[in-house]
């Protein structure tokens, strides 16, 4: 049973909400941190001062984890520009925001444009399954300020900028064309009490139906749940796992067909 | 009486305090309109759409005009940067707005900077009884972008901005370094409805005492009252104006002794 | 090809709506300009000031039209009323101004009532495909108070209210019932700049499957794409423009339905 | 020594501000309660619902009590229009609240068409150690809706409308012209935990004055705190009380005086 | 016709959302006066004043009831916290208030740690058709302040409170466990003018439909209509309510059936 | 001539305030950091999610530092709690805020009960030109939950926690009684872009001062800037460093005086 692959009614991926939540607003807080110079950053405050400007934040893709940065990013009085290729999606967020920040139709000179002015970019356009695609080109980032810093939230699926590279707690950033990249996999794992909290509120609803239930008729009472379902029987049962491994894939339906039957009977 | 002298217990001038007000809101629901293409400006919408940026407004001044300039263009959905020398009132404004507005203290520099990339500009430095000082050049005017908009609301103390001109209703409007300067001097008087009564609620309590009793004892009881005697019997009493014009002065309080004298007795 | 046929698949009209985002917005703007006196309105600032009560706007129809042009509104600091037949709708409002706008549930008498106060009413009714239906009636114009103003955006499907008339730019208002009408068809051409973005970030998505899966396949992948053919090889294909017209409709699906089958063959 | 007269630096009561405050937000709770009909109102819930209107407040007064009332009736959702003769305080208020109510520069015209429209009247003017001024007359009250709901706050003072009684919380409400009026002197009583608190923040700064440096030297530290002796050594030495009983007036200073004389010595 | 089963396209009922917000708004008005001591509560103010914490109040159940009740509580300035089940709908609250309130997942152990420092708890859980289930026990109830008041809008349910049962208006409250409890049913009663116009709303096109076309062809052509029939031609043809009453049932489609087939000759 | 004893108009240190603004800004950005598992803290992310809760931030002191520090921690969604002795101060943060935050009058219990629930505890009290009062004490940090984060801005003055010293970026914390402490003098210095613009800011009016007139003429037109020579001509002209350093003081108007006169002849 894979957390990363349920499904819930509307499609989306429902356990792992909570850590897109977690890593999208922890991504503005650890993007502020490594805006100071002693941590390699522009030395910059990102909510300025009176009579000094505050800071400049890109943020890339509007779902979860770009939704749940720009609350902290706005809240800490940054400049704040999003940038999504999904109309209706910027725009809920000027419903949500009422001009608190600025949307952008996503493309290549649209990204271009606004990095080039940016003190923080956050990395946050994530495709379910799937490699994230590469947004931002090393030769864009030639023209972002120095001491800039890159917050990839997309670094587990590969990430969303041609420059980066997983990195880890003990050593979290690299400079690429001037700019200071932070690419650890597991942010929410800083914040464990938070963390812990956000994802048991996602899956106590599956593990009390799956205790309640049994698996088999859990599984088939929520097609979203079987999803889940990568490994049955010692048969790898999900088709985009096997073809990226080149392993054997078997069909759960056809393994728990029978099962059914005789259940039924 | 002349209401542009009369003061109040903190030295300011109660009686254009309101026409400030009108003529702040004001100069951002103008300068909208003159950034339309037919009006001569750049054809782009205050507040943007999702999806497409925002004007941006630069507002030189945090005072009564700029503040009420602020609020308009704030709530249109424009990014706002306010302009003041005073720290202070920056840090009046940031509680005020609460991070939906950048401000930056004023430099030439600073201008510079922010009229660059101003889809719309409103001179708002008003000195009490003095010529506002020049503070946007027309060397700065040249790196503004074409068909930007300056409405200088300052124009009646001759303008801050050093290409500003007098204009009138029917001819609102004039380019210079392709810039479309609006300086119409009595912009209140294009809502009369508004206009009438800020200014009545404002002169109604100084009408009130001079009714119930009389000149001299109003203008006796009210030192900020007296200061809007600018003649009296015939004689010029205000110094600033006399000097201005190279007219003979006649201290008011000189002219009364004797009246207050004899009233006394 | 026709932009205001394209349906996505919420059924909505995708692009159209930016233009319909530019429309609401500029229907305030373009409101407040002409309550100025010199314009032919009542004399009243949107907002009013301190000590002088702001300006009523009532918004008749809470689409997206209307959503923006509330938007703009409450930023002014006018009094704002939204009403709409669809109380879910209304509900959405809510959530999004929170208590800062007022809705009302469509029917002639709260029409009649809040017109009866406003300074500055937005016919923002529109039905796709269809006539508005004439919410406000020349009747109800009789106790709108003289130099209000209407900006019916609904003009290009005949418009919302019962005397409104198509005018142009170069003479873009009359009066009816002492009520100062606007009812230019073509707003968003006023601010060229913003409204080209918006609309290409509507149809880039369009144009590039156009281009790149060819006309038959995108089309064929595309059934809100499909909607969008009008005419083909010569024939009208669109049966509600054919029956409005009078003229011959020919189905789309009959004359692809071979090329299709030769496709697949 | 009485609460009532002690001062602070701004000339200002301190010690019943806190009083002002929980009972100016009282004032909102209170008459939303009594504008249930079945508590004799008529019925309105004070914040409407999506579709129906909220109902309308007026606040006569934007003092503490008003400032106080207003942020718990803006709260709520209803539409809040304060009454000050101070534009001043009028602008302060527009900072606080930005658009969120409306302003109108007292005068009986200006009540009297605000109150013509009100489910809910708060009477908010303290003029302090004076009878408060009846600036809400019977006939004004013959324009206001049948059931509409009057708290004066300013009941302890006589009440700034001409039909307020004081009443007590046993019978705390009586018709007058239709209308609803809440006389209860003493408010706050009704929530001591919160009004003990919020006096004896206010209190213990000079609890513990007095009761470190001793009576004398207290007073003699701290001018405000002499105007809080109302009586000292049996002789009643504020002025305005022994004017307003008809009793002998001593002055304070006089009787110090040699006190702190030897105490120099 | 019964108006609490008519469903919409969403599977909500319509007729009952009006009556929901309504409850919800007047559950934290209701609360905030049995607070105060004389109506036996623990004497707290709602929100507040500067200096004293504001109140805090518990909402069990995130859905029409409990965001209203919400809106009011955030507005009149007491710590909120909602408790749902359904993540998602905490996230779209988090959207709406943007952390002027808290959300909790629902469990015993939340909603028991969240009541324990509450002084108002509003019970909003209401499951179409069903009984509420008892979120909170009387058990729980042992560790809430003394005093502290509970408003069960659940209560025509049969509450979401172990311990609640219906009052009336004319003896309106009772204590358990310490806890001041309010369960009289019908809430909006109270605020009929606003009731009325909220249910209108909502009947109104209900209405017309049955009497344009008639009551066979209006719950023919709108299936949430027909499940408002409840009783037909002397039958009773809703399910639930037959099997709760162990009444006769009728299915409604096949008594219709030779009518429409008549009517289709 | 020293930076932090040039007073203002007000008798506020106009060259320390930026400072101050940048420190309060940053102490809830670090706090928000060391929360952080690996950085020593409880794991709790400082917005929460939705489901979980929010952290709580106490914040001893409602100056400078404290309201900065409170708009970004509110910002980030916390739970903000302010605590102050001055009563009006809180009344200012409660019209800035508008019940976004608790304020609570300063008391031993207060601060005891407030720091017992608290996740980061920022010490914002600031005595000009003294030593921090100890208001934190190591008993109560006895209550303070395991892993909270104690920032202490008032460090350079000795902390206004007992627990304090003074730290440095190189090792910034220590554990006192379970609770981390971050002292670090210089917070300021980590973002030197955004804090040299703000000094410059302040300081740049007094440098073309000093400048322009020269220094004697510019001390003698500017009290507040004489307030900042602390040495003249070889002699300590500072009373207050000269006692406590046990130094000899000269007074600089005494040595000025020839200085003027023979300038005046």
């Amino acid at each position: 049973m894979a957390y990363e692959t349920i499904t819930d009614r509307k499609g989306t991926l429902p356990l792992l909400t909570p850590m897109s939540e977690v890593a999208g607003r922890m991504a503005v807080q650890v993007g502020a941190q490594y805006l100071e110079k002693m941590n390699g950053g522009r030395g910059v405050l990102l909510g300025g001062v009176p009579g000094v400007p505050a800071a400049r934040v890109v943020i890339i893709g509007g779902g979860v984890v770009g939704t749940n940065a720009a609350k902290i990013a706005v809240g800490m009085g940054a400049h704040v520009t999003i940038i999504d290729r999904d109309l209706d999606r910027l725009r809920e967020l000027d419903d949500i925001f009422l001009s608190k920040i600025s949307t952008l139709a996503s493309s290549a000179y649209a990204i271009h444009g606004a990095i080039s002015e940016a003190d923080l970019i956050v990395g946050a356009v994530l495709v379910a399954g799937a490699a994230a695609p590469k947004l931002v080109t090393r030769e864009m980032l030639k023209d972002v300020p120095n001491g800039a810093v890159i917050v990839d939230v997309a670094v587990d699926q590969g990430g969303c900028i041609e420059t980066t590279r997983a990195t880890t707690h003990s050593n979290p950033t690299y400079y690429e064309e001037g700019v200071l990249h932070y690419c650890v996999a597991n942010m929410p794992g800083a914040v464990p009490r938070t963390s812990t909290f956000a994802l048991t509120n996602a899956t106590l609803p599956y593990v009390l139906k799956l205790a309640n239930r049994g698996f088999l008729e859990a599984i088939q009472s929520d097609p979203g749940l079987k999803e889940g379902v990568n490994t049955y029987a010692g048969k790898l049962t999900y088709e985009a796992v096997a073809m990226d491994q080149g392993l054997e894939y078997t069909r759960l339906d056809g393994m728990l067909g029978g099962t059914t039957a005789s259940k039924g009977a």
